[in-house]
């Protein structure tokens, strides 16, 4: 009569595995247990213990290597979401080496959404950058960041794979950024972005819509980060009761 | 010479059917235009329309309604995340109705990432509720509750279909909460998630962790909530230097 007896006899391995690699008997790295030992300890079919593995890649606890076996991943790396801070602030403070790779820039013509969030009329022409930001050499975010036309040109002529735009803009040309907007979101990796982030076209992505402000009420920057989903998670504290 | 020289077709169709979306000249809830009527329009082949569809339905912007056509889905939720508030409270702040399905109580072994938020030895007995929270008869969010053992069992006695846990343990049990952590991702549903929020396996999930605090430093409440992907985001604001 309980509905526990009716999860089904995969969801209870995946559940026993999931555990086990969350508390690090099983860990970061090491290999899952054969198919047939599985089988054995479970006293399951293999299609449940199959259905069961098939599971945890979904969720991004282990990922099948080909030729060599089933390996637990890596955790996902923390980062605090509680100031406005760049990528490379972001991965320094984590200890990761930051680099980025310039993908695309050029001048495009505002989209609807563009032109909402910089708040400017639809068409306006602004200056658009896509980057692929890896930390210790994975990549880890798929940036398109769009900029105000003038700035933009200005910023098209430094070395985007060595200077975050946070820091021109601040240190270089003296706008310093007070606040952003951010909107998050659960997503999946489209045919654009499963290329940039090399993972496959459905993959889970974090997605921040980020706008930036200087004093002022006058937007400076506009991006959308493209996080990958099995690398990351953002941390914050709420109070019940607003200070404000 | 020029990187967008190589933007496939279907993503310049996939970008502009977006486009047409999020500025509302397809507004949400309308069909699609046909397939022939695309690819008149954009003068590519069937297969094109299709991979830019297929990305659309991907993205959660437009929906295949069998036999019916494709239409383009209502905008997200946007959810303030700002405070600590509970399901009950951010659904009548957005003018919504909230309802709640219980699926399961009772009282199990803490594993080692529930031990881990409520403080407590791996082992303990704590008490689960797994619930299905809906928006206006909309499934938006199956949220598992991990409760000390104490406490949930008396939870366990209220009508969770009616009353909020927040409520419960603010107004009937005296336990006023201060403050959460919240540790957000991007995921994809299992199988356990997608029957609960009636989705597909591998649909885009935003998880939250969230362990709730009363006064002092002994945690009282860890919720795992998974907002469906394709129904809300959430909203912030951060400041470039911190207020500490």
């Amino acid at each position: 009569m309980s509905p526990a007896s009716q999860t089904p006899l995969y969801a209870k391995v995946e559940a026993t595995l999931g555990a086990e690699i969350s508390c690090g008997a099983l860990s970061a790295g090491s290999q899952l247990p054969p198919e047939d030992s599985l089988i054995d300890r479970f006293d399951v079919s293999r299609t449940t213990v199959r259905k069961a593995v098939e599971n945890l890649v979904a969720r991004g606890l282990v990922e099948i290597r080909r030729g060599r076996g089933t390996f637990v991943t890596e955790p996902k790396i923390r980062q605090e979401l509680t100031k406005l801070t760049g990528f490379v602030e972001d991965m320094v403070a984590l200890g990761r080496n930051p680099t980025a790779r310039v993908l695309d820039f050029r001048p495009v013509a505002a989209t609807a959404a563009v032109a909402l969030q910089l708040d400017i009329p639809v068409g306006t022409q602004v200056y658009r950058f896509e980057r692929v930001r890896l930390a210790d050499g994975v990549p880890m975010s798929f940036d398109e960041t769009y900029l105000p036309l003038e700035i933009g040109e200005k910023i098209a002529g430094d070395d985007l794979a060595v200077e975050p735009i946070f820091s021109l803009l601040e240190n270089k040309y003296e706008l310093p950024l007070v606040e952003a907007q951010y909107q998050m979101e659960a997503t999946t990796a489209d045919a654009h972005v499963a290329k940039a982030l090399q993972v496959a076209v459905g993959a889970p992505i974090f997605l921040i819509e980020r706008t930036s402000y200087c004093e002022g009420p006058t937007p400076i920057d506009y991006e959308r980060l493209y996080y990958r989903g099995d690398l990351i998670k953002f941390v914050t504290r709420l109070s019940r009761h607003s200070s404000r």
